[in-house]
C-alpha cells in the first residue's frame, strides 16, 4: 500500500521570527507492506507549538533535552489520527491513536518502546481535539538511553532513573498542554487558597488552563494577554478575576501593582522578559515562578530577562524551570482530573485550529504574532 | 553606672563601593541603673557582614526584611560580649552573651521577647569568636508582628505562623554563616554523594564552610575566589578537589566546563552576575542553584546577572533564594552537628578578626575589595 503524503518541513534554520517563507509543503509517498511490522496512521490533528521554534535553530539549549530539527526533513509533532493499516497485533484498522506523528498527512511507524503512541478508548466521550490540548496521553517505556540522554521526543519524557542492573533508563511519557498547566500550577506553584497568581500568555493553550485550575484551587487570578478579545475572554468566559492587555501598559511593575496591591504568591511565566521582571518585583516573601516558557526569548535571544536577585533572595524566591513530565508519577491522576473538570464544564478548553497541512506554516508563525487564541492546532482534511 | 561607649555610624547612605570614608566612630555615654530593667554588654566581638551594605541604601530590597540604617545612628550587628551590670534576673554579671548587639563597645539592652540574645554555656569549649562565624545561637521568642512585617532585625527571623487566636506572630532566630553555609547547601542544595558543587567567593564566611559541608556529603567541590593565597587555602586547607582565581579567568563559561567536564548540580551563589551566568550554562539536568549573596550587585545594581531562561526551563533548574532563619525548625540539629565537626578537625573555621571598634569601618570596606579570608569580625580591646 503506498499513499500520497505531504510534509511541512524548514527550507533552513530558523534563527528570528519565524514566517510562512521558512517553511516548505513536501510531497513524499509513504509505502506500507504487510511484512514491514509497521503501522500506518492517517493524521487527523497536528499540534502546533511555539517550542518548536528552539528545535528549528542551529543552536539552543533546547537540544540539550530534544533533537534539533533538519531542514528540508520531516518535523515530529504531537498529534492524533486514525489508523489506517496495521502490521502489528496491537493496532487495527479504524483505531485512533494520539501520540507523535508528525506535520504530514501520513505518518509511518514501528511501535517499540522508544515510540509514544497511545491508543485511545472507544467509549471516549471527549473531542478528539482536547486529546492534544486539555489532555494527554500516558505511556511509560523504557528503553536505553543513549550516552549523552540526547533523545527524540518532544512532548515527552525524561526521568531517569537507575535501573536495578545499574543501567540508566529513561522514561516516556507524553505531556501536553493540560499537563502542562497542571504540573506547573500544583507541583511548582503549589497554590493555596487565597493566593494570588499572576499568568502570563494566559490566553495560549497552557495559560488558559493555569488560569482556570488556579481558581478552582481557590486562587484570586489575573492574567495578561495581547489583545482586547483575549482579555474579554480571561474575565468573561474562564473565570479569571481579572486580566489586561499588556500592550496598554507601558510600565509592566506598576500595571502589576495596580493588579496585585496584596503582592504576587505565584507566577505561572509563559514569557520571560520584562514580565518576569515586574512579577519578581511585585511577588511576596516565599513566592513561586513556575519557568514554563519564555516565549519573548525564542525569538530574540538577546531579550532577556534581568531578574533583580537581591529580591529573589530577601523575599526568598524560588524560580523554577520544569517540564510536565517531570511529574509522570501524577499524570494518571492529571488526566483524571482533568477530564472530570471538562466533562463538569468547571473548565473550558479553547482550541484555535486551523484547516489543512498547508495551514500549518501560518499557523506556527501566528503564535509569535500573538493571533491564536488557546491550543493551537491543524485539523487535516 | 555610666560608661564611655563610641559607636560606628555612617556619615549617609551608602550607594556605591563603601569606603572608610563614608562612616564616623562617634562618642556617646551609656547610662545603666539597677532600676532600668536593662542589660550592660561589654562587646568583645562584632560581626562584620556585606549585607550591611543594603541596609545602608536609601532604597533596597533588603528593607522587605531588614530596617535600612539612618545615618549618624547606631548600627545593630550581630556580636559576643560579657555582661557587666545586669537589671534582670535571667542575666549576671560575667555571663557570656551571643546576639544582636552593635557596632559600639557596650550595647544595653533590655530583655524581651523581641530581643535576640543567647547566654552561652560555662561549659562550651570552642573558641567565642566561632559564635560569630560558624556556629549559631537559637532563641525562638514570640511577638505580635507590626503590620507589615517589616522589622527591627538582622540575622534574623522570619517565620510567619498563624498563632491559636488568629492572631499574626513572628519567631525570631539568629542565624550566622555556618547556618547559612549548612541550610543552603543541605536544605536548598540536596547534595547527594557523588554530586558536583561550585561555590563562588569560596574562601568567604559561608563558601568556605558550603565547601567543607559538601566535601563531608561526598560531593566534588571546586570554588573559587580572588587572590591565589586563597585558592591555596581552599586546596591544602580547606580540602576542596579544585580551586581557581577568577580574576585569571577571562571566560568564567569555559573555566567552568574545564572544572566540571561532568556539570554542575549543585552551585551554591554568593556573587550573582557573570559567574551565575556562566555556572547555569554548565548546569547539568535538574541542578539547583542556593542564592545566598550576589555580592557583585550590592555595590553596583546595575551589574546584573543575565541568565538564559531557556538553559533553565530545558535543564529544569530550581534558583532559589534563602535566608538560614528559613529553616529555623532544624537550628538545633545544625548547631550540634557543626560543633561535633569542628571539635573533630573535620571543619576548619576560617576568621579574619581586626582589632577595636575604630577598625569596623576598614574592615567592612575590605569586604567589597577582596581583602578578607573567612569570616570577618573585629574584636574590641
Amino acid at each position: 500500500m503506498e499513499v500520497e503524503s505531504r510534509y511541512v518541513a524548514v527550507r533552513h534554520h530558523v534563527e528570528g521570527l519565524p514566517s510562512e517563507d521558512d517553511f516548505e509543503v513536501k510531497a513524499a509517498r509513504v509505502r506500507w507492506w504487510p511484512e514491514s511490522g509497521e503501522v500506518l496512521v492517517r493524521n487527523l490533528y497536528l499540534s502546533v507549538d511555539p517550542y518548536q521554534l528552539n528545535r528549528m535553530k542551529r543552536r539552543s539549549a533546547s537540544h540539550l533535552a530534544v533533537d534539533g530539527i533538519v531542514p528540508g526533513e520531516r518535523i515530529d509533532a504531537y498529534g492524533a489520527g486514525e489508523v489506517v493499516a496495521s502490521a502489528c497485533e496491537e493496532y487495527k484498522e479504524g483505531d485512533v491513536v494520539a501520540g507523535v506523528l508528525g506535520w504530514e498527512d501520513y505518518t509511518l511507524f514501528r511501535p517499540s518502546p522508544g515510540v509514544l503512541m497511545s491508543k485511545l478508548a472507544a467509549s471516549d466521550d471527549l473531542p478528539l481535539s482536547h486529546h492534544l490540548s486539555a489532555l494527554g496521553e500516558r505511556r511509560r517505556r523504557r528503553r536505553r538511553a543513549p550516552r549523552h540522554a540526547r533523545m527524540q521526543f518532544l512532548l515527552i519524557c525524561l526521568s531517569v532513573s537507575v535501573a536495578p542492573g545499574g543501567d540508566r533508563w529513561i522514561e516516556h511519557v507524553a505531556g501536553t498542554s493540560g499537563m502542562t498547566a497542571y504540573a506547573g500550577l500544583y507541583e511548582v506553584g503549589r497554590p493555596e487558597a487565597g493566593e494570588k497568581v499572576f499568568v502570563s500568555a494566559a490566553s495560549g493553550s497552557v495559560g488558559s488552563l493555569v488560569g482556570q485550575f488556579a481558581k478552582l484551587a481557590g486562587c484570586y487570578v489575573v492574567g495578561c494577554a495581547g489583545t482586547n478579545a483575549k482579555v474579554d475572554l480571561l474575565k468573561n468566559k474562564l473565570g479569571f478575576d481579572d486580566a489586561f492587555n499588556y500592550k496598554d501598559e507601558p510600565d509592566m511593575k506598576s500595571a502589576l501593582k495596580r493588579y496585585f496591591p496584596d503582592g504576587i504568591d505565584i507566577y505561572f511565566d509563559n514569557v520571560g522578559g520584562e514580565t518576569l521582571e515586574a512579577a519578581l518585583a511585585n511577588m511576596n516573601t516565599y513566592g513561586r515562578v513556575a519557568l514554563c516558557g519564555v516565549i519573548s526569548e525564542y525569538t530574540d535571544a538577546g531579550h532577556r530577562a534581568v531578574p533583580d536577585l537581591l529580591e529573589v533572595i530577601y523575599k526568598r524566591i524560588t524560580i523554577r524551570g520544569f517540564f510536565a513530565w517531570d511529574f509522570l508519577t501524577r499524570f494518571a491522576e492529571f488526566t483524571g482530573v482533568i477530564s472530570d473538570w471538562i466533562r463538569q464544564g468547571k473548565v473550558q478548553v479553547i482550541e484555535d485550529i486551523s484547516d489543512g497541512l498547508e495551514s500549518v506554516p501560518s499557523a506556527f508563525a501566528a503564535l509569535f504574532s500573538g493571533d491564536n487564541i488557546g491550543k493551537k492546532m491543524v485539523k487535516l482534511a
